[in-house]
């Protein structure tokens, strides 16, 4: 069958000659152990659980399509456990916790935090059980709030990565957990398709973070030995804004600021959005993140960190808690993902131009899948001087009105100023690189660059398409 | 393993040697595309939707085991396109609707009603995009409140169906929708199957439409170029009352009038449902029919139009929602079916001698199958003169009281004779039909056919068997 | 993959190098129709429903992955059928029931509580029909409140059992059934678990049953041609406790007393327990069981027969209405058996010492099986002397103090005698054993037997583990 008639053209009323496959990329969707992307996933920390989600009692959580469970120990530690008992496989999640490691509710086992089997009560003393194996046990490390474990070999295990955005001085970090119902890769895709901006987020339904968005972007990749960036350009009256956003495979990605605020200038802002798309399993996904709070990239405060936490944050859809009818009315990203399906087929879509983003993450993502799969270890960025491994996300916003010639071309040639400038410095310690940037890019500006914009945030009158 | 024993006798408590088969007829059970009934369902016409269902907003719906997308586009047209958009496979569920299509959240692209790609507004002016593929779209029509599609290859699209039934003057239609959780088969046989009327209907449980169907009918099938149909005859009193039943393949059938009335004689009364069992997969199906309420066939005004709708109808046991011990006590049509599971296994089955018209009905599927298997495309009986395709349900009733001879064998004479009337007339123009087989059939009544017979509706004393 | 690392220890947080192996023993985990244990299964009656279910209502059931009907009939018989009509798979649980039997809702069929085609009420009266096949039956006999069936081929039915512990002088048996959601194994293998008891239900999360049970039994395993028991013995104080546990194979059990009460000479109590589980499916259980009610098990009336019936009992953690959180911190049986999964797969366990039951148990239903499998069929106890079949089930309660030797050794001693004494009169009429197991035990106790222990039930000092 095929959707295209004998004179070349599209079948009208052809949805009975429409491919209806449902062949899944199983190379990169699917998660569990021993699955090709299962184990890519299996080299990298992840988080998993928000901090205040942890109680006096254990926990059964599902990630990577394993069963685990977690819980914190009376001394504070954290224990990360394959959920049924090595000895006859009641859950931990009736166990009881100890003050090193948890207690079996069946027979009495103890675990430590490790995996390590401490007593075997009902053996003889003489027993040889507890020296002879281990309960499956994963490395955890608690850090601002976030639990992040590591499911891979021991032997591999890579430092956890502390990134420039995790340590911004000033900045507050609040973290949410929310659940999709559908593959990881629907949702980590998402962040690297900066054209549904406009279209989802603000012409299709009205905007749902600034008008300004409406805009197309001009849109650059970069690939650099830290994972992707790209930069995203707007005119906004006498500015020229590029949001840099960070996407590192697996499913780590970062934004600019969530709230537009274009009319001042600004050098090498932060992210407003520290992410990482966490798979339960092949079809149930988690955001995690922290959103950031400073005075730098939120100088409104427009923001609300009341508003973030386990299954909620405080921008636009993001979850799928809103009546079905409202969702229907003003989709947000939410239902752009969740909606594919559980899984979606790349089989059934058509890429685009605008989907080059998408199109170099899915290549990368493959490449790194199969580079595994002949024994290759991912490459994974580490921190310079030991200190932090630079990101790019966050906006620069530079004061260069249009002078009366090809102002698409002006825009470009800015982004790709900026772009080189991010690039040039980023082995610098943090604020040493943020001064470069920033001396590099200030002649740049033209006119008065203190002047605030009247206008800012309301330059585009919106033009809803439908 | 057998069920009979080495005496030849069946053996008593031997569930252990039952059949505990539970294949099923692929042939005829499976629906989805590319399946050998998929294909075949796929050649006609079916209503799919209710027209009160439909209002602002999008609809998800499932016909087939197609997952789809049903909307009113702003001009009033109505779309009908594959769930997930040609771009990225975001639903458009969560589309907006346009004054002409629909567009998708995602990106912004425009659909025409028909899958034309009307806009792909992210993409540069010259993308190739929009004239390369289509959107999966199918043509509807909508008639009198019911929205029909068509799922088959577009160029052999069927002429729309225009029935006989569905033009009765002074006639006023209901359409109502009903889902059932099970293959539509199961659904589909009950209406070729006139032998439990007297069982389900009237003795098992008390009578649930009148005490005279308690009488186990004479029934005779015949196989026009329209479909089937089959006589149902039954001496009331002075008079023999004989229901028409038809039954197209794949999925028409139209009863006789629902509220028995008999003691005035009556030529070719028309039906009191024209109903369509419309799968929405392998084990959910739809009844969309339209009742029919007119002075004629429902003299006393029995049925309630206002009891007609989506979920709903004003006859006895169509739907789930009577509470379940209740269903116990006196189940109707919707337990018959339902209660013999998702998807029933004829191998378990042991028809006899009254399950005839299940097995012609099953024949002549199997055979419609097999054919369009064999590239035979199915043929489809078309309109008279330009005008409506003839059905034959309904109602005759003559006044031939008992002549004191053998009463089944004048029963089934006249029987005989009144559906030799309607075959031999079916090419006429609708009232001319009428007329042409009153003609013919008002010889045969005895004495004064004026009179009302006052034992109407009440002539058998109702015997339960339980 | 191995989870033992190069220098034979194992791999600390070697979650990743654990078996995560979920292979399931089809050879006894199945129990659907053909399946080698469902074979099995069938050679034996087994209780399925309590007396009080059963209402003037036919109910839907499921045994052993097959779908039944049962239902009294107006004569008071109890009828157990396939759940879908031999004719066209209707479902009984809409049939009528009659004086006899039960007919089918949707033609009228009747049959029979032994499956016999009573009537075809739509047939002619020549038709063969209803001596050419059944509809699938099973027997049942109803016993103390309880309803049994046997779903093996009819020709082998072996005399329902009557057990000494069915029969005991003034003894008040009241029924549960309470239903849990995994395969049946994992609930049977429990009891043969004495070791779970001092954790489980006593050391992890404080005493369930008694404080006494804290301590670690003395455990002996007893084969006989009636099935296994095995002893169970503690010393309280100055007395040696033992109790008896039954278990034959395939899925019976007997406890001794559910309330300890260790203080007085007791020779030969009987159980507190006679108990059943029963597979609905491979992943949905019932436990069925009597508990027993008399003084000289329960002298102080600590069980409450009130308490006992459909989904509950008198005695702790055997359903799963508990608020999970509180489930968490007080798990019992339900929990243990329950979150070993669905099904559990033997793989991923490592049985130790104190599993030696559940081994010799499974070993034993493999032996069953496998002979079952070569065609031979299983032997099952008979009623002594055409009364009933003997069980060890109970607790027998000598004075005996510690008299300054090895303690342990002199346990053990005592406890042998006491299984011996069981053993040597087993055949004997249930009273006369009674009496010949006191003569015999008498002598072995010291000092004054009528003396009551002031510390019963409280001597040893709760230490909590964790």
């Amino acid at each position: 069958m095929s959707e295209i008639s004998s004179n070349n053209q599209p079948i009208k009323f052809g949805g009975y000659y429409q491919p209806k496959e449902r062949e899944v990329e199983d190379l990169t969707a699917r998660v569990g152990p021993g699955t090709p992307c299962g184990e890519y996933l299996r080299r990298f920390w992840h988080p998993i659980m928000l901090r205040t989600q942890l109680d006096a009692l254990p926990r059964a959580i599902r990630i990577l399509s394993e069963d685990l469970v977690i819980y914190r120990d009376l001394s504070g530690d954290i224990g990360l456990l394959h959920k049924h008992c090595a000895h006859r496989g009641a859950s931990l999640e009736f166990g009881i916790i100890a003050d090193h490691g948890i207690r079996c509710c069946y027979h009495g086992w103890m675990y430590a935090n490790d995996g390590t089997i401490l007593e075997t009560p009902g053996e003889p003393a003489s027993s040889p059980h507890k020296d002879r194996y281990c309960q499956g046990a994963y490395p955890v490390i608690e850090y601002k709030d976030v639990i992040f474990a590591y499911l891979g070999p021991p032997e591999l295990k890579p430092e956890f990565p502390i990134l420039d955005a995790m340590v911004i001085p000033d900045d507050k970090m609040v973290p949410y957990l929310i659940h999709s119902p559908c593959n990881w890769q629907q949702v980590s895709e998402n962040s690297m398709d900066p054209f549904h901006v406009p279209f989802l987020h603000t012409r299709v339904a009205g905007p749902q973070f600034s008008e300004v968005f409406e805009q197309l972007p001009i849109i650059e990749y970069h690939d650099t030995p830290y994972g992707f960036f790209y930069t995203n350009a707007r005119r906004v009256g006498d500015y020229i804004w590029v949001r840099m956003h960070d996407h590192m495979v697996p499913n780590f990605s970062q934004n600019g600021a969530i709230f537009e605020n274009v009319g001042k200038v600004r050098y090498f802002g932060r992210p407003g959005l520290t992410r990482w798309v966490v798979p339960t399993d092949d079809t149930n996904t988690m955001v995690i993140a922290w959103r950031h709070y400073n005075d730098r990239d939120d100088p409104q405060h427009q923001g609300d960190p009341h508003e973030v936490g386990v299954g909620k944050t405080d921008f636009f859809g993001q979850s799928g808690d809103r009546p079905y009818e409202e969702r229907q009315r003003t989709p947000g990203d939410y239902e752009a993902w969740c909606s594919q399906g559980p899984i979606t087929s790349h089989k059934r879509e058509h890429l685009a131009t605008t989907d080059r983003g998408v199109a170099l993450l899915r290549r990368k993502l493959r490449e790194e899948v199969q580079n595994l799969q002949k024994g290759v270890e991912p490459t994974r960025p580490t921190a310079l001087n030991g200190s932090h491994i630079p990101t790019y996300g966050g906006d620069t916003i530079l004061r260069i009105p249009a002078n009366g010639g090809d102002d698409v071309k002006l825009v470009e040639e800015v982004s790709g100023k900026i772009a080189a400038a991010y690039i040039a410095f980023q082995d610098l310690p943090d604020t040493e690189r943020r001064t470069a940037i920033a001396n590099r890019l200030a002649p740049l500006n033209v006119g008065d660059t203190q002047a605030i914009n009247p206008n800012q945030g309301k330059i585009f009158e919106f033009k809803p398409l439908a």
